[in-house]
């Protein structure tokens, strides 16, 4: 059962750590085949090395286990809302990444301060106000779904555009077109932190990326006229 | 003899170089065996790479080498100690990690910014004072043990709620139910370290992590209602 | 044909992985033949551990692809015009590389501030301006190898004595004798870049290498008095 | 001729590879047979994937070449004057590691912050003065052994217990009682400076390590009452 979709999330998972996106088990990856409504992940706190295809977790867009004898990890609840309010995504990334976990604490937005960043989020990453005592206590990895969604909503974000957010006072969230791509983003959005971090450092006035870049940048790898990479 | 602690008590080591926790020597791990009261530890200067199940040392609870050729880690009567006052830990690992060492030269308490903190430690990791010329001079290593548990003792610190303290001008040392989980513990502690001098950088004023997320998150890993992991 | 050129383009795309250089897709390497008037460069958005001597695209200075089946890299036109107007250089690189890519977004030059330094770059290492809307509409990476040599030629500066600028809001390029020489300042500015930030963090007032050890260190390692190698 | 040696500095020019502390060919090891009088160093700009046994050149203390068909590195000259001053050292590393040129661009000491220093240094790591120019263009690379012997006897400083030193605008040099151990001075340096600057970044009135700790780390570790290690 869905055993393409099962290889790309293991390898997903396992770039996670290649990658220098995680250490011990604080990170996992899903993705979702959407025509059977059904999202494939990591299983909660196994180690990369001892990950395998049959460990993974199927689970349904209720939040069913649906295949796997290991509990699924425990963000499951949030990469469930962010696939049934987000349509178009088909993968998951969280991790607590160095760096873009800084931006979480510090809950600092990161703007977009060169090309670097363009290539992957057109515009501000921004920054998830934290949960309430309320929301922590009733479903807390449902309500930090939601808590994104509202944010994207509110700030009229399109979560192709931008995928990527910083969970105040936790650490980053990212999607993408498939598991793969979500990690992707997972490292542009690290790299783009530690640029940003030094950027600040050298020139603490450091302007935003002028407009017309930006829309250069982001339209060279993304949408109808890309010619980026080997179409 | 002790067959199974010492052979986790080697990797245990071991993983203070994968996990570029230590430089040379800089760093060994233990472990204890409670119902023989004896503890496995390092030899002392003895390369990683040259460390093998039969030059581990054993000892028991007043200092004695109880097996082993070689000499114990010269940070063996800390353990000690360690093991001593803190009657429920099962390991101890002391390194000179490189931002947990800041830490403990600067003097600076690390305060609890952020969910990954709040994995692993209940609230500030502590800084335990220096030692007295007299101190140094009678009995250096079990002086740092004695002024540990001192620290833990005066501000009423659960050795299991917080498993990490930096001691002053010198470095971290970690515990935790076995020699595993202490290293674990070293690990968390210096990537808390790192995320917080970049969360200062980000925002001088950055706040402490709410009590009711710190209090979630470390529920949802440690105590009877964890569920994280596969239990 | 061009089979050696090829090798070292190859080999030297690899270097920007093993040396550290890029994630992801993030750069590319090209080296000319200039005898036939041609260069080889890695195909676009193809990723390194894919590539191979057959996927390299081979251009002439006009732009024109003359051989090879893959799209050339988003950037050869500026390459192309480094090659057309820097007419002693063999080899070009673009990265992303972290440090140098937060001199470009920052704005800020690179003056000569040690040794290292002055081993591969004769002085300080210019911002390339940023590109009118106009100029990035009509021709983007044309227009970006045009400002380089526009800064070179307003600053007077020789690009044999100084291989490498940061492209304001972008990233850095170096060049030179050759593909792998090319590469190799780009390992030299990366890590020039990320002792100068700090050398500046230690002293804020740090002071330029005065003239006369600029002058004998690159001298010792380049024209015809050099001691520096096997010569 | 000298075989033991030969394979002693060809490994110790290999950590410095492996340790990180150099990029391209940017350092040296050498070491010495005093009953000889013959040094072993790394030939000039040859890279160390490429250095054999075979490839390393011999010198005696006046500097001519004894055995090998290469050129010696061009630092030699300041290696043979530090033998011949220092006359209890057996090795001598160059590097140019990042953090140690730092604090060498910057003109900045290295005062004992921590135990880890107080290992390996015995009070705070001295600045060497640039060479002016008749200095420079005379002999530039003996003139730095002298300007280094020349702080060493101005401050009183005993090279056994002080091993290390910035040279201004350059990069460290650090020696030992074997060519390994010199590189071993050179990894404590190079993490002690980062850890000075963490610790001023965390608390820019950092203390001194009080005198009575850097005593009995020094002492640990050193001399005959040393009880580190397998003695």
């Amino acid at each position: 059962m869905l055993r393409e979709l099962k290889e790309e999330v293991l390898r997903a998972n396992l770039m996670l750590v290649s990658e220098g996106l995680v250490r011990l088990t604080w990170g996992n990856v899903s993705g979702i085949d959407r025509d059977k409504g059904l999202f494939v992940i990591k299983p909660s706190g196994v180690a990369y090395e001892d990950l395998t295809i049959d460990s993974l977790v199927v689970l349904d867009l209720e939040g069913q286990v649906v295949e796997g004898s290991l509990r699924p990890s425990s963000d499951a609840p949030t990469h469930r809302i962010l696939y049934r309010e987000f349509a178009e995504i088909g993968g998951v990334t969280h991790t607590h990444s160095v760096k873009a976990t800084m931006f979480s604490q510090a809950g600092a937005e990161l703007p977009c301060l060169g090309t670097t960043h363009a290539d992957h989020f057109y515009g501000t990453v921004p920054v998830v106000r934290e949960l309430s005592e309320k929301e922590v206590v009733e479903d807390y990895e449902t309500n930090t779904g939601l808590a994104i969604v509202e944010c994207f909503r509110e700030q009229g974000l399109d979560p192709l555009k931008m995928s990527a957010c910083f969970q105040m006072f936790h650490a980053p969230f990212t999607w993408g077109k498939s598991a793969l791509d979500s990690v992707k983003n997972s490292i542009a959005l690290e790299v783009c932190c530690e640029m940003a971090m030094g950027t600040w450092q050298l020139n603490s006035d450091g302007e935003i990326l002028p407009p017309h870049i930006l829309e250069k940048h982001y339209r060279r790898k993304h949408g109808s006229g890309a010619y980026y990479g080997q179409g």
